[in-house]
C-alpha cells in the first residue's frame, strides 16, 4: 500500500486502492447527480466528489467496497478533497482485504487471545468460569473484530478486546495492591461489560447503532444474557446476580447510563478501570499526533480538553 | 375496631388490637433492657415503649404480630407515644387478620380484576395479549397484595394493582383523544412497568428492599421477565423489545433510573401517566387531610411543596 | 393550489401563488444587489433568490405579501432553493387570502368556538365563568387565529385555540377520574393559561416577540390583565388570586418561567395537561412524516430525542 | 430595660419586660398542659417554658403581646431557657410600647424619609416621578416600619425603608461613575424593588408569608399594582413597563424567582446593588458579633461561608 | 487616519493603513497559494484576501505588522471582505505606530497613573503599601498596556489599567458607604486581581494565552508572586495571607476558577465590584452600537442576553 | 492495652487508659458545669460524661492528653456512653504515649521511607529529583506522622505517608502497562500531591484546619512552596511549572478545587490513582466492619452509597 490517503498533500496526484466508507447522492446546480463518498485505509479519511455519475456508479460505489482510484488532491473550504477522475472496483485479482483498510489493534489477535484463555483458566470459582466460557464461545467471532465504540477509544477492529486485556491487565495489577479484591468477579465483570455491544452495533466495520442498541442498549441486552445464559447451563446463586450487578452499574451513575451505582467493590474498581483504560486511549492517540511542547486537539469526551507534550525529558 | 390509634389524643387511654410494625430493643440507664415499637392499624401509626422486657417478650413481639394492647396516650418529644402497661399476642379467639391493619385501596380487589381482564380481552395483538396473561397468572397474588412503593404513593396494600387500574383508566382516555396511541402496547406497558416490584420489594405488609431489588431495581427484574416469557412462550418480534423498552424508559429519563428514555410514543406516555397518577394520589391524601383555607404539610417527592386548599367552590 | 412547495423536487420547475415569509437583501459579488426570500404555503417553506433586483422589488417584495412565482428548483448547500425567473404580487383578481398560506389547525374553528361555550356555560362558579367570557369576548379574534408557539408544537394558525380545546378535553376526562379536582378552576385555567401569547406575539402569521413580550412575558401579562378584569366586573375574592396563580404557575418551576410553583391541585394538573398536549403534539407530527420503522428528526424541546414508528400493528 | 435577654448567663435570675413572639401549647408527660414561649427584646430572644398553664393563661399569652417576666435561666439541650415562675401582662401603666423590643434600622426614619423625599424631588420624568409619589403615599406608614425580609439580611423594624436608602446611595455612587446610566429608572427601580413585601409578609413585626405572598409573591404583587396605578393615574408609555420589567427581573435570573432576566441597563444594576447591600447587611452583622482572630458562624445564605475578621489593621 | 475599517461599505473602494491581526495561508482551487488576513485599525476588523502571493509575501505580511493597502470592499457569505489590490509594509517614514491601530482605554494613561498613585499614597498600613509599590514598579509598563481581557471586557490597550481605576472609584464609593471595610485591603486586592494577566497573556497588542497561563493561570501566576514578593521584601505577617486570599478568592467560587471563596469581607466585595465594572464595561459597549428603541447584540458572557435601549428619557 | 473502648457493650465496666479527642464544659439542670468528653484509643471513640467538674478538671482534662478512666458503659440517646467514676491523668510512670491511641497506617513507617527511598533514587530527571528530595527532607517527620485527611479515607497516623505509598505502588504499575507516561513526572506528583496538608491541618493527632488551610488551600499553599523551593535550589524549566501544574489539577475539575484540569496526561493519571486509592481506602474500610451477606453504612464520600460484601468465593 502507499503512504496513506492521510498523509497527501493538496496539489498532489493520487493512485490507489481505498474503502468507501460513506456514499452519498447529490444533484449539482448543472441539475447532473453525483456522489459525496468519504474514502479511508488505514492511515484515516478524505473527503472525495465523483462528478457527472451513471445509475450504475450509484448502485457499485457504495460503503464496506474496496476501489481504486485516481485522482488529484484539491483543497475545499480548507480540507483536502479527492478529486476523482478514474475509479473502478477492486477485483479478485486485486487481491485486496477490507480488513486491510481498517485501523487496527496495536497488539495480535493470537496473543490477545492466549491472554484471557489464561486469565479465565485461573479462576476458581466453576459458576463464573462457566459462565465467562460461555460466552467467549458465543461471540468468539465479534469480540476480536469488533471496536470498542463507534468513536472516542478503541473504534478500530479488535478494539472491543484490545480494551478488554488493557483492563484484564490493570485488573490484575489492582487485585495485587489491594488483596481484598475478589479476581474471579472482577475478571469476569471485565470480559462481559462491554460485550453487548456487538449486538448494539451494526457490523465491525463500519458500525452504526441498531434498533435493539437504540431501544435497550448494550447494558440491559448483556443483562438479560446473562441470565437467560445461567438459565441455560443451570447455574443459580449470588454469582449470577453480581455478575449482572457488575455490568449493569459499570457506567458509574445513573446519568451515566447505570440504573443502579457500583454497590460492590469490584463493580467500583470495573467502573474505574474502564474510566483509566478509556482515557489513557484517547490521550495517548492524540498526543501521538503532536510534537513535544505542543498541545493536542480538544478531545470533546475528556472535557472538550487539549493536552500538552511536554519537552523536557 | 375503634376510633383507631392515629386518633387518639394525649392523656386518653388506650385499648385495641394494633400491629407491630417494628420492634428494636434498647437499654435503659437503669440497666433494663425495653423494646421501641411502631404499632400501626388502619388509621395510622403510633410509637410505644415496652419497658423492663423478658427474653420472651423480645421473641414474641415481632414485626408483623398483632397484638392486644392497654395503654395510655404521653407525649414525648412533641409527639404522642403508647405507654404499654399491659399487651398479648392475639390469638385465633380473637379473630383478628393483620391485613384489617394495613390501608387498603379505595376500590375493592374484585372490581380491580374484572376491569384489567376486560382491557386484555379486548387486546387485538395476540402477542402482547399472550405475555401480559403470563404475568398476570404468574403474579396473580402479588399483584393485589403489594403496595406501589414504600412510601409517598400507593403505599398501601393493593396500591401496586390501584395504580395500574387508574392509569389504565387515564390511559383509555388519551388513546381516545390522541388515536394515534396504540392501545395494546400503551396498555401492556401499564400493566407491566412496575410489577417488577413484587420482587423489588420484601413482602406487600410490611416491605423493605430486597437485594435483588438493591443491586438490579425492578426495572432490569422486570425487562428481564419479559425476555424469559416470550422465550418460553416461543414469541419472537418488535412487540418483545417494545414492551422491554417502555418497561426500562418509564422513569422518563436516567438521572431518575431509567439508562434510555422514552422512544416511542407509548413509552412517553407510559412515562407521563405514571407520573399524573402518582401526583395526583400524593396531593389527594394530603389535601384530605386538611380543612379549607388550609396548607398541607410539604411533600416531598413534589419538590417538598405544601398545597393549598381553597376555600371557594 | 399545487402540490405544495415543500413536495417540489430539484430539477422540477414550480409555478404558482406563495406567501413571503421573510425577505432580506444582499450585495452580490458582481456588486448589485439581491433578494433572499423565505416563501411558504401550507405545505411548508423553501430559500429562494431573487436577483438583480432594483429599489421597487425590494419595497414591494416584503414579509406577509403573497406573490405569483415562476422558478426552477436547484440544489444548493444540500437544500432545494427556488430560483424565481418571474415573480409578481397577488392582485385582488387572483382571489388569494394569505391565511390559505399557512398551516391551520386541524378541527374547524367553529367546532372549538362550540366546545368552549359549552364548557364554559357549565360553570358553576359565577366569578370565574364572568371572568372567562371577559376574556373569551375581549380576544375573541386572536384566540382563533394566533397560533400556540412561534415553533415547536401548535405553531398554526388557530393552533391556541386547538391546543386550549385538546386540553380541555383531557381536563374533562381527569375531573372524571380524580373528583376531588374542581372542573371551574381548571377550565378557567386552561382557557387563560396561554392567552398572554396574543399580546406577547406581534401577529398571528409570522409571529415574532414584541417588546412587551420580551421584557414582561406572556405570563406576566396575563396576571396583570386578570387583576384588571376583576376589578373591572367589581369581582372580588379567592377566585381572582387563584387564577393568577394558575396562569403564573402552569409552566411548573422557576427555571422554567414560573416564579411560584403550582400550590394548588388544580395548577398542578395545568401544568401537566399543557406538558402532554403538547408533547403529543410534537410526537404526533414528527411521527406523521416517517414510515414504519424509521426514527423521527431530533425533536429538540423533547430533549433532543428521535422517535420509533413500530412495524407491529 | 435591662441588659437584653440574650447577654444573660446560665444560672442567673432574670425580671423584666418582654414581647411574646410565638406560643406554642403542649401537654406534659404528666398530662397537665403548658406554653413553649419564644420570648424577645432588642437584644434578641430565648426559649421558655411555662408549666400548668390555665385556659386563660393560654388565650392572654398570645404573640405580638408584652409580658413583665421573673425567672431563672436553665441549659436544655444546650441553649439557655427561661424557666418562668412569674408572668403578667404589661398594662398601660407600665408604659411600655411592643416596638421597643424589635430590633431597629440604624438610622432614624426622618432621616430616611428626607433623604428619599429629595432623591424623588430631583427625577426629571414626571411619569416616573407621579408613580413613585403615589407608592410612597399609599406604603407611608408600612414601608418604614416593615422589614426587608422574614430572616436574613434587614430584618429588623424599618430594614425595608433602611434597604432601599442604603441602595439609593449605592446607586447614586454608580450613575456618577457611569454616567450613561439613568438615574429616574434606577431610583424608581430601587424605591419599588421590594415593596411588595408589605403584602407577601403578614405584619412588621412577627412577619410570616401572606396568602397572596405564598401564591403571588411579592414581584407579582407589586408588578400587578404598578400597571393599577399607571391606570389611576393615566400615564401610559414605556416607562410603565420598564418599571415592571425592573421589579419582575430583580433577582436577576429565573431560578432565583425573576422570570425574567435584566435586559435594560439600570435593570441589571438594580440586580448587583440589591446583592451587594444585602451581602454587606449580613457580613457587617455577623462579623460584628466576633472578635478579630476569629470567624462567624456559617451564613446559609452565603453559601453556608464563615468569614475571618482580620487581625491586623 | 481614514473614517475606520469597521465603516466602510460594501461596493467601496479603501486606500490607507492597517495593522495585520492574523495571517493564515491556504491553497487555491487552481493550486496556488493566498493569504486569509485580518486587517484592523482603531475603529475595528475586517476580512480580506491576498490571492497569489510569492514566498516574500508570506514572510513579509505578518501579525503585528502595519500595511499600507489598496483594494474594494465586496460581500462574502453575509460579511464585507476586503479584496486586496496593493499592498506594502509601512516604513519609517510613514510615520505609523502600531499602537494606534488598537482601541485604547477612554482615559489616558497619566491620568491612571495619577490615580493610582494617589490611592497607595494614602495606604496606613506600610506592609500592604510596599508590597503595591513593589509590583506597581515591576509591571509598571504592562499594566498600563495590557488589555484586561482578550475578549468580553476591556479588551484594548490600557484595558487592565483602566478596569483597575474604575474598580477603586466604585471600592472608593464602597468604603465610604459602608466604613467597616478596610480601604487598604481592598484596594490592594483590586490593584493586584488581575496583574497576573501580563504573565497569562503573550502579549498587550494580539494577545493569546501562555503556556503558563495555560497550565497555571493568572490566580496562581500571582498568588506565587506575592509570596515571592513578601519574602523578597522580608514582609510577614496576616497581610501577605490575606492578600493572597483576595487574589484567590477573587472569582467568587469554584466553578469560576477561584479554589476557595471569598472568606472576608474585602474578599466579597473584591468580587462583586469586579462582577459590576466588566458587566458595566459590556453592557455600555454593546448599547453605544444601537439606537434608542432596539436591541443589542446577545452578549454572551451575560448569559447571552440582549439588552433594550429604552426610547425615554 | 485492653480490649479497646469501641468494643465494650452498655452495662460493662471500664477501666483503662483513653486519650482526650475533645471536650467541652456545660452547665447542668442544676446548675453544676460539666464536661463533655469524646476519649479515643485505636480501637475507636466513645462519648462521655464527667459531672460536678472543679476548675481544676477543667484545665487538666483537655484535647491530647492521655487519662485513666474508670466507668460504665451507658445507653444514651441509643449510642453507648461512659460514664465517668474516677479519672486521673496518665505520668510518666504509666509509660504511655499518645501515639498509641491513634489509629496507624497497617505498613510499618520504615517501609514506607524505604519504598520512598528508592522510588525517588531511580528518577532519571535531576532537576525533579532534587526538588522532591528537598521536600522529603523538609517534611521529613510531618509526611510520616500526618493523616491524609482529616477524615473519609487515611485518616490516621501515617495515613499521607501510607497514600503516597499506595499510590507509588500504582503509578508504578500504570507507567508499566502505558509506557508513553513519564514515570519522573508521575511519581514526584503522586509525593508532592497532598505534602500541602501538613500545613493545611493543625497536628497530626487531632487534626482541624489551620487559618492558611482555610484562606488558601493545601493546592495552593504547595504550588507556592514548589517555587520557592525551586528559586531556592536554582533550578529553572518546564519540570518546575509541570510539578505545579500536577498540584494544582489533582483534584480534577474547579468544582472540586483544581482552578485548572490536568492537562498533561501524567496530571490525568495522578488524579485517577488518587480516586482509586481513596476510594478502595474507604471501601475496605467499611466492607471489614461487616460480615459477608451484609451492607456497610452508607459513606458519604462515596456518593453516599453502601456497598454490600458477597457470600459467595
Amino acid at each position: 500500500m502507499t503512504q496513506g490517503i492521510a498523509n497527501v498533500s493538496v496539489g498532489e496526484q493520487f493512485e490507489g486502492f481505498l474503502l468507501i466508507k460513506s456514499a452519498e447522492k447529490g444533484v449539482a446546480s448543472n441539475g447532473k447527480p453525483f456522489l459525496t463518498i468519504i474514502f479511508r485505509d488505514r492511515s484515516g479519511e478524505i473527503d472525495a466528489k465523483l462528478w457527472e455519475i451513471t445509475k450504475d456508479d450509484e448502485e457499485v460505489f457504495t460503503p464496506e467496497s474496496v476501489v481504486h482510484v485516481q485522482g488529484d488532491i484539491r483543497q475545499f473550504r480548507g480540507k483536502a478533497q479527492l478529486n476523482v477522475r478514474q475509479i473502478r472496483l477492486a477485483t479478485a485479482a486485486d487481491g485486496i482485504h477490507p480488513e486491510d483498510f481498517m485501523e487496527k489493534a496495536p497488539i495480535p489477535v493470537e496473543e490477545m487471545q492466549e491472554y484471557m484463555t489464561k486469565i479465565i483458566f485461573d479462576m476458581r470459582n466453576p459458576n463464573i468460569q462457566r459462565i465467562i466460557r460461555y460466552f467467549i464461545k458465543k461471540y468468539e467471532h465479534e469480540l476480536f473484530t469488533y471496536p470498542a465504540a463507534t468513536k472516542n477509544h478503541h473504534e478500530y477492529a479488535g478494539g472491543l478486546a484490545h480494551h478488554v486485556v488493557s483492563m484484564l491487565k490493570l485488573g490484575k495489577q489492582l487485585t495485587e495492591l489491594y488483596p481484598d479484591l475478589n479476581p474471579d468477579l472482577l475478571y469476569s465483570g471485565i470480559i462481559l461489560h462491554d460485550i453487548g455491544k456487538v449486538k448494539e452495533l451494526s457490523s465491525p466495520m463500519s458500525p452504526s447503532y441498531t434498533l435493539e442498541g437504540k431501544l435497550l442498549g448494550h447494558i440491559t441486552i448483556m443483562v438479560d444474557e446473562v441470565q437467560q445464559a445461567a438459565n441455560e447451563l443451570g447455574i443459580e446463586g449470588e454469582e449470577v446476580m453480581l455478575l449482572q450487578h457488575m455490568i449493569l452499574s459499570h457506567h458509574g451513575k445513573a446519568e451515566w447510563g447505570s440504573p443502579k451505582p457500583p454497590q460492590i467493590r469490584e463493580a467500583e474498581v470495573l467502573h474505574l478501570i474502564d474510566l483509566i483504560d478509556a482515557k489513557m486511549n484517547m490521550m495517548n492517540r492524540a498526543l501521538d499526533k503532536v510534537k513535544p511542547g505542543e498541545f493536542t486537539e480538544r478531545i470533546y469526551p475528556l472535557e472538550n480538553r487539549a493536552f500538552y507534550k511536554p519537552v523536557m525529558d
